[in-house]
């Protein structure tokens, strides 16, 4: 039901695998604003961004309802790539990120430093996994 | 009104700047599985990712409404780091792209790929520009 | 797994049943009216509304999602009275008919009508139901 | 900028004005209620009518954005009924307090009831207006 985490170990199947290279969240900033600062429009204010992410959420909805929840697609509608819907949600957030001028990979990290002590206790730790005292194995 | 765009150069203050090394987007799935992995829970269904999406969009725009809106805070109601916010909604979708087995840089790049067909014409490009005939993407 | 639908009668626990009188969907716009013309401020502008919307559909979302998802409640968290989330999502979407001078009754009719001629071959008639040829309605 | 609520007064365009008649919530609920029991597939589970919720915000905000915010049409996207919008975020929220038994009319009651003592001093009464102690001008 949960689709695992006691599952899949390192390198699995989720999780794109290290060593892959690729693009930082700080080139990902900066291609998008290198595609907006193509056009005179440039940055939209915060609460049409805002808006334009809500849609974005709600196409990614929409998929994850025919897929997951109970609302079978009209005739004839086609098959939505779920990567697509998630990239334009991240696509949206990394605007407004650089509007705001926010660093996402620094705001990253402090959610996942603020994570560590708020909800430590919220969840039952893997026996005998990195939770439970063993050495981290995906770092 | 629109917070610019034209107004500011490569290394401005939106971008987090070139060589600037950082976590890339792989890495931060990888970081948010292995938080999730270390606890009996594993991912969420998507259906429960996507509420938890909902409710973190919802919090940004709580604190977007506040700033750039007409809400007023409650008396006592603190100011909200909104890179924190931003960072809330990242997770969510990483962790959503990890359970679906997604690779959100993939991803990304298909969409700047569809952005750069879909919608060159639905946009004033910059006169003098990359829009408008440079080379240099960021000047 | 539906929460029925095919489970209980007219009357039964899901409507609030019928003769019980009661608030009309224009005297409800005209109540959100009335409080909101007693401020200075007025109706807030359709962006800053929407915000609002997502940010109270995002409180709906962590309750359910608490209640029927995966995510468990911290340390001395309250349970939340759901029927009050869910009309603060009435009140922002009865104040944004307001503002754009939009009549929820007759928009939720023409949307049931519109149901009426799109949505008709997406589901199961129920066997000897109303959607298999009967007549009354509600049966 | 705001639109107003100072501009007009009772019986204005935007309320769609007194002694209409009309559909109680209940029997908006009652309506809902009858089209989905004609089918079998009955009500979704909350997390799947949460989805659906987001989807349908999402439409409007999308509209919303194209009217108010920055986001031009495509060529040839037609103009969408405001109204219709709404009115599908209605009906999705009507069907979820049916699903969980819960009234909306008494729900809106006790949020009207909530504002008037959480939300009076929040904003400014209106000089001479009804906030500023004159006897209830719309009811």
């Amino acid at each position: 039901m949960t689709g695992g985490g006691g599952g899949h170990g390192p390198g699995g199947p989720r999780a794109p695998g290290p060593g892959s290279g690729g693009l930082t969240l700080r080139e990902a900033q900066e291609a998008v604003d290198a595609w907006i600062s193509r056009f005179e429009e440039g940055y939209w204010p915060p609460l049409a961004n805002l808006a334009r992410l809500t849609e974005e959420v709600g196409e990614l909805a929409r998929e994850l309802n025919h897929r997951y929840g109970a609302k079978p697609k009209k005739p004839g509608e086609p098959d939505v790539d779920l990567g697509l819907e998630m990239a334009d949600v991240l696509f949206v957030l990394l605007a407004l990120a650089n509007e705001q001028g926010i660093d996402l990979e620094d705001a990253l990290e402090r959610v996942l430093e603020k994570y560590e002590v708020r909800d430590a206790g919220r969840w039952t730790p893997r026996k005998g996994g990195p939770g439970d005292g063993g050495t981290t194995p995906r770092t």
